[in-house]
């Protein structure tokens, strides 16, 4: 079944808000073998509404539509399907005590404009909202429906879980959709698509392969369709096997993870600590770990040694190799891995040094020069890299290489 | 004029990705008085593309593209919108040196794939590519305008800031428009209404204002869009001077930075350094803050004190203190900061301790109590915070509120 999904609200044309709610639509129809044709962000207009629906009945079978259904004079999505489906508005008393009920548990007061949510269309199939007051509308025309549900993501959320994607799996026969992620590190996206040519040119016209590139790796994704799931699954994974003999140790994971998310996880089942010595990353790398809920058993912290005075007095780094060999240096930032890895008492180190720029470089040491060290109690391991430069992008690089680094010595020590 | 935006990509379709670029784009077209009329995402396929194109076009005047044009196979969007303006691919040699000048600064070795990135279309106006491989395409046809950029958010955004807005506002701008940016720190989005309401009841019809609400910090955003651009700056400079008298020390800027920024130029000032002592943030305010280029004039950085072992040792917080009133509390916060204070020499410190969830609650200190102290060599400042439930957002919250209170200190110390 083919299905698209309109968002509706001038806020999101005056880019003030992100669109969070059709990339989670998006994932949970892929997840349900739907195939979504397109997404279409449009204003509270009513014209606009009126078009977009047609556009998409003339494309999809299903048509989700958020947003522009609350209680002010601004939001229009309920008037204008009650017209399209050449319907009208009726009290519904159902509607109207799951709002008395919602309201007694926060002791609101109830006013005419809320009142007005209990007003449904009467063609239309009426899910109660389960978080908020604008009830959910199911309408169906020729076979084709368009679901109208709310714009805060919870209360979307909530209704597409409980009632929507339940009743749209009941009514289509949906197909079985197949997705196996591979993550290849350290190849650049055209010299691997040259290393992968022929396995790729091989591929079966029901399977399809994806790049997305992010910072040093590749999410290579293999998609199908097929009503056959078994011998869909047994294809891919054959194809996945005749991959992996290509490209071996350069696949980091199957699945599509952050690096640091891996990482973690390798760390955890070592049961395993690690620490940071952080200069040109500024605190990225552990900003990047500690957003994954549970680090702390992983990771104890570190030092951000911007100044050169940190470098000596919290991790030890000779002064004279800093005024000999540069911060931005193998002697330096090696030293900066073992002093954060001994005097946390961790069992890895990862330390970095490097010009993010836009400023501080040399003829030697252009702008996006990086040294990155990993390192255990015993053994560490740097390189230096030439990344661009734009700060932002060498910052981030620098991080996810570190990453990636860490990662390939932990299975190699 | 009228304008779209066309992103490009089967994993937006899929829910793999989040489309960071149409929000951007959403915003600066709207600062630059361009309206919006819809955003539409779709995938990597030629039939599509023409099809989105065809409706774009019939409402709008300039269509912006992005994705879709790296050197892989799965990225046809060159090639459509080469067939799509009757025209056809030749070799372009300035394109070829920049890919050329890009692959040797990053150390890469050009192959086929990447050289193909270098064949434009002929009739298109093409914009260099200051951060990749893939060519920025001007198309043309009765005074209507297409662009296509790279998916890569930093790649676009440089394209769209150096090059393509510039020639959007030359070809499509006649009249001025005139922004007010009023950043206001410390008061929620409907309590600043209720106290501005009869000032914004008065603006005038051509005045309007918008609310963007980031973490703790309203954006009030004043625009107007006239033929004389010297009484429209003048009448909007009269309304933020009536602002003011009612805002006061609330306006924290007049203009849209971000509040590390507004610190480190307050700091820079002053000829103050700072360090920091982050355990629930994790880094996050030393990335934020080294994010900014020069940042090393002002920030000698600090440390990430995840663990307690790294509190006490590091920092120099008694652990008798953590024993008894935890490491989530004034007494531990405050220690920290003084700590990192006084051990990196800096003239201000800034120390976060707090839970940032999903897990560690307890019913005396729930998920999202939050634990800020600010501090110079002699006086500490710190204060608890109740956030919600959702780790990334508790981080971005305290990281936002430690800059407010470090920026309020510095005033009236």
């Amino acid at each position: 079944m083919k299905a698209e999904i309109i968002t509706i609200g001038d806020e999101i044309l005056t880019g003030q808000i992100v669109d969070t709610n059709s990339v989670w639509l998006a994932a949970e129809m892929n997840k349900a073998g739907f195939e979504l044709v397109q997404i279409t962000s449009i204003g509270d207009s009513k014209e606009q509404i009126i078009s977009a629906l047609d556009c998409a009945f003339s494309r999809a079978e299903a048509v989700l539509l958020t947003g522009g259904i609350g209680p002010t004079k601004d939001d229009i999505t309920k008037q204008t399907l009650t017209e399209y489906f050449d319907t009208q508005l009726i009290f519904s008393d159902s509607v109207y005590q799951n709002i008395l009920e919602l309201f007694s548990a926060r002791n609101l007061v109830m006013n005419e404009l809320t009142k007005s949510q209990a007003l449904v269309p009467a063609s239309a199939v009426i899910f109660q909202n389960r978080a908020g007051t604008a009830p959910i509308m199911w309408f169906e025309r020729g076979g084709k429906v368009a679901v109208s549900m709310p714009g805060v993501p919870y209360e979307m959320k909530n209704a597409m879980t409980a009632d929507v994607l339940p009743r749209l799996k009941q009514q289509f026969n949906s197909q079985a959709i197949v997705h196996k992620n591979i993550l290849v590190g350290g190849i650049p996206e055209s010299q691997l698509a040259l290393q992968i040519a022929e396995w790729e040119q091989a591929l079966p016209p029901n399977i399809h392969l994806a790049y997305l590139p992010h910072y040093g790796i590749v999410q290579l994704r293999l998609s199908g369709i097929s009503d056959d799931t078994l011998s869909l699954e047994f294809a891919i994974n054959q194809r996945v096997a005749a991959l992996t003999s290509i490209l071996g140790k350069s696949i980091i994971a199957f699945e599509n993870l952050p690096v640091e998310q891996i990482l973690s996880r390798q760390l955890r089942e070592a049961g395993k600590t690690l620490s940071v010595a952080e200069s040109c990353t500024g605190g990225n790398i552990a900003h990047r770990i500690t957003l994954l809920a549970g680090s702390s058993d992983i990771f104890k912290g570190g030092v951000i040694a911007y100044s050169n005075a940190l470098k000596v007095n919290f991790l030890g780094v000779d002064f004279s190799d800093i005024e000999n060999f540069g911060a931005v240096s193998r002697q330096v930032v090696e030293q900066m891995a073992q002093g954060v890895c001994l005097r946390t008492d961790s069992d890895y180190g990862i330390a970095t040094s490097g010009i993010a720029g836009p400023s501080g470089g040399t003829p030697d040491k252009p702008v996006g020069t990086v040294w990155i060290a990993v390192c255990n109690r015993r053994t560490t391991l740097s390189k230096m890299f030439r990344f661009g430069n734009l700060r932002e992008q060498n910052i981030e690089r620098t991080t996810q290489m570190a990453f990636l680094m860490l990662k390939n010595f932990m299975e190699t020590e």
